[in-house]
């Protein structure tokens, strides 16, 4: 569970340092699939994953909208102030946590309960899901993009033997 | 871990539907990123799981092209004739399986070791990516995608309390 938090981290930090050879209309220009645009979906990963995370922990959600962090800075700001928080409660996971009964209201008003475990797989699954959105984006404006192998990142401590 | 297996396979049988009522024109239309097409990432979604699988016991991997495997029911009838053997070893993973080394060999040619566990984790993330770049051909095209969704999918058990 870590090793692909990690993995998501490192690899939205590369797509953070790769956003800044992109022109800035390029990061914002709106494209077909997913948030709609480059920028928006850093901003929207960093946005659900804290969102998850303080949910989980029964605390108020962040309620804002793209719309006031239009810049590779701010976004990067407001990973900046989320960080700890998830990192502290990625970092403070334990086995035990896996069944804890999260309960949510469905669009249509309908409750439901997930499952800790699942809530924070949705979470990971999410991220990953959306960069590979950005790596369409990337070639469609001739960048090769960040690569999205987890192997030979150095994430897993080497092997026994 | 195999919640995360169990998403990408639930989640790909969701595509084979939703490629179902599409023209095979356009599953085959050569595309901006990824391998560059819908039915080709199918292909290669589940090609690279089962090479892995294979090669972690040791068996000789698959060596065919998306050449062969151009049409939907051809690469159903891959996926099927390869299902098997992956869920097999996916459904008998144990902790103890997380360290185990593999070694491999770079395409410098540089020998490099990495563990079982951090090979199984590049495998769920390599579908979860490519599927995020079918969604925005997805759109290309005027469908809406498969939902990415982890949650409310009943992948976990219900929780406690």
């Amino acid at each position: 569970m870590q090793t692909l938090f990690q993995y998501n981290w490192q690899v939205r930090e590369d797509w953070f340092r790769w956003c800044e050879d992109v022109p800035e209309e390029q990061l914002l220009r709106v494209r077909t699939g997913g948030v709609g645009g480059i920028l928006h979906t850093l901003f929207h990963i960093v946005d659900v994953e804290w969102s998850w995370i303080r949910s989980l922990q029964g605390k108020p959600d962040f309620q804002e909208s793209f719309d006031e962090y239009r810049s590779l800075e701010r976004v990067r700001q407001l990973q900046a102030a989320f960080r700890p928080e998830v990192e502290s409660f990625v970092g403070s996971w334990q086995h035990s946590m896996e069944n804890q009964p999260f309960h949510d209201i469905r669009r249509d008003g309908t409750p439901v309960v997930y499952s800790w475990g699942e809530v924070l797989r949705h979470v990971i699954a999410h991220e990953i899901h959306h960069v590979g959105q950005l790596s369409v984006w990337a070639r469609e404006i001739g960048k090769q993009p960040v690569s999205a192998n987890l192997i030979g990142r150095g994430l897993v401590s080497p092997p026994r033997g």
